[in-house]
């Protein structure tokens, strides 16, 4: 029984800090003794690459496999080249099946030969066999082990099978039923084959509701079934409808949390999967990418800006007022591709409603654009005496937010279709469009109506 | 044994959509008692109010409670506009004891009382006690549908009264272990239970490494305990030890799903909880507020350029300019405010490493500001052929860059230490430095060496 109350991350964060302050190695390693591998990993992930070191040279070989699983690529690329090898090793060999396959998965290569080497011939071949399913496939998600029994048997049978066998995996809420050929037949969940007469047959009181889905399935559509159906195990079949794994809800968490990682990441032009407290010159590098691609928007809009030089030239309050139209633009395109995205990856948008979607969205720019193109105009034309300039201005913003609106529909669902990642690529082009669309507006009218 | 391959939500939307035109109701009704409630909740997210109102009305009463739990909070309440109130409260009355108090906290409240009124004294007095707990808190996760058992008894008297029982709850993997005060002891996993001789006694089997905790911890706290310990399952306690519930794995994936969502929407000004299709004038209305905010800023980004109006008269390249020295900023910022409010929201930003992070980032704004000073210092030098207004250029965007990483993070956790949510606040105060801080920058430089 465990003492109440639980320390939360942050706490046990402060705390850490406070131990590596101090620099008691007995303490480091006391503390890191205490934790559970995620909680490890939590931790790695959240320091910098100093008192990461610190914390990894106290951790034993037996738990540096499950710690590499849990932490983020980059950290985990980090701590293996400060890793023994021959920790490395032991460590691999410390693992289950499963966990051995996610962890080979982030090995870089010359290492992974090496581990694959030492594991033995008779592990090699499965484990090769794992590596070859996708990472983001249900085959990726799945583990080997998994309890099978057949329908034609006793509860009482089972029971005693089950006793004899010693050992079932962690977790197991539900055994998997399959006829004579392996073929699956249905689940039969622990609560079920307890409550049940021992004399009942296996397929008598199974759920034969159960799905199992084809190793092939992506990982994304895996998730929701789970979520859908509230699911806890789900069994995975090969080709030829052979039982060959087993996903648990504990791997889906875990991609859930990728999953919706990846979309928040992804519209800044980050990853869920690069290190925090990574090296300056490596974030630097990283991030170079994302703004120069902006920069090039951006001078695109200068150029925009410059068509009209000689209309500046003349009215200074076009340049003072322009960029409300532009940032007005960006902000409503952004809700509504955020939005948008969102419904991508729930999978809530798809061709039957993308009509209706952009209908509306449209419609709330152009509410939006009246309501906020009459304040502008108030505001500027108070402000500069001018009431023609603020309706100018208050026109430019209507035309640009019903654009924005626009945009914000159609590219994300283009890029889907293309198979580009909408949440990456969409903010840059929306922002091109209503910068773009922003000061041509604008200094457009104000050429034709003010000069 | 069910079909394959199963369908992903996008192609069950496409065929929804399809049915829905013929607008056959018996193939309507067919569909949606083929679903989950899970799968007809987000096929009703995903349709407008209209054709949303051809597939509730088929609905059964008995499955209408389920469906209101899954779909978001404004659905939800659009439907319940829509019900039939005798329909409803055969729903309530349909369902589970903690899936009951999930409605009951979606219900408005002339309705809510309503509903408590008809199901019953004895059951009332339980649901109000249950209602009390707060909903981000383990209390509100729970079920208490709680199977425990005494320590002291055998595992074959256990199996006896499971079999007596008759029912147990599915999902369950686990019993919960107390002494004869019904304080918690600890767990009897049921693999371990079918896997273990029965003449032992459960205290000798069980796992007395599991933790318990109090109905008040934050449900944020209660996710990460799930996630890092790979818990299937959790006994919650009152304040006196004594164990009143449980938290099963499934109420946590949704949980997880609206805290990643609710980071990526707030972050656009929009709420998880939103209807995509609701009625145009109630989008617009809750967007208004947002572009209403940033258009406070925009102005006051205009009031800062209108500092300027002299120099720009003279130099009309720098209106054509200035843009870039903003837009650059805010990418830049925004960069370092999503890895931040990420970070928070998963607990790895505490005050230990604040520091810390805030010298990297500013690092790399300098290292990325200087490498992208020079780029756009020469595109600009050669494009006006001025290489001082070219330096100027570059000199304002290194400022930039710098401010844009300090706030980065200074903002959000500032925000997040004064109880705000820095998904929803962050982006809007950021844009505002960035802006003025661009604008000022380059005017002012420009203003000092150029005229």
């Amino acid at each position: 029984m465990s003492s109440l109350p639980i320390e939360n991350n942050k706490q046990l964060l402060d705390r850490v800090s406070k131990i590596l302050e101090k620099g008691s190695q007995i303490e480091i390693r006391n503390l890191v003794h205490s934790l559970y591998p995620a909680e490890t990993a939590h931790i790695l992930e959240s320091l910098g690459p100093e008192q990461r070191a610190k914390i990894w040279e106290v951790i034993p070989p037996s738990v540096m496999g499950e710690i590499l699983i849990e932490v983020n690529v980059e950290v985990g690329s980090g701590l293996l080249k400060i890793t023994d090898r021959k920790d490395l090793i032991a460590a691999c060999e410390n693992m289950g099946s499963d966990n051995m396959v996610d962890l080979l998965h982030v090995l870089p290569e010359p290492l992974l030969s090496q581990v694959i080497e030492t594991i033995g011939a008779q592990n090699r071949s499965r484990f090769e066999k794992d590596l070859r399913y996708g990472e983001h496939t249900a085959g990726g998600l799945m583990s080997r082990d998994v309890l099978t029994v057949r329908s034609d048997v006793t509860l009482d049978v089972v029971a005693r099978y089950l006793r004899k066998r010693g050992k079932i995996p962690a977790g197991t809420e539900s055994l998997i039923v399959v006829d004579r050929t392996e073929q699956f037949q249905g689940v039969l969940p622990l609560s079920q084959f307890l409550a049940s007469d021992p004399h009942s047959k296996v397929a008598d009181v199974m759920d034969n509701r159960g799905i199992a889905v084809i190793y092939s399935m992506p990982s994304r559509d895996v998730v929701r079934l789970f979520e859908q159906r509230k699911l806890l195990a789900m069994p995975v079949v090969a080709d030829d409808g052979k039982v060959i794994g087993r996903i648990a809800i504990d791997d889906i968490v875990g991609a859930i949390r990728e999953e919706a990682d990846h979309s928040l990441m992804g519209m800044a032009g980050l990853t869920e999967e690069h290190d925090m407290f990574a090296p300056v010159v490596t974030s630097a590098k990283r991030r170079a990418v994302w703004l120069g691609i902006n920069l090039l928007t951006a001078f695109l809009a200068a150029w925009v800006i410059d068509l009209f030089e000689d209309t500046i030239q003349q009215i200074v309050a076009l340049a003072v007022l322009m960029p409300i139209v532009a940032s007005m633009g960006g902000i409503a395109g952004s809700q509504t591709l955020t939005l948008v995205i969102r419904g991508l990856a729930l999978q809530q948008v798809s061709s039957g409603n993308t009509m209706s979607l952009l209908l509306k969205e449209v419609s709330v720019g152009l509410v939006n654009g009246l309501v906020w193109a009459v304040v502008v105009a108030g505001v500027a034309g108070f402000w500069f005496h001018d009431m023609h300039l603020g309706l100018l201005l208050g026109s430019a913003m209507l035309i640009n937010l019903v654009c924005a609106a626009l945009s914000g529909v159609t590219i994300p669902v283009v890029l889907d279709r293309l198979g580009i990642d909408p949440a990456l690529a969409g903010g840059v082009l929306l922002t091109t469009v209503t910068d773009v669309v922003g000061f041509m507006a604008f200094l457009g009218l104000a050429t034709l109506f003010l000069l």
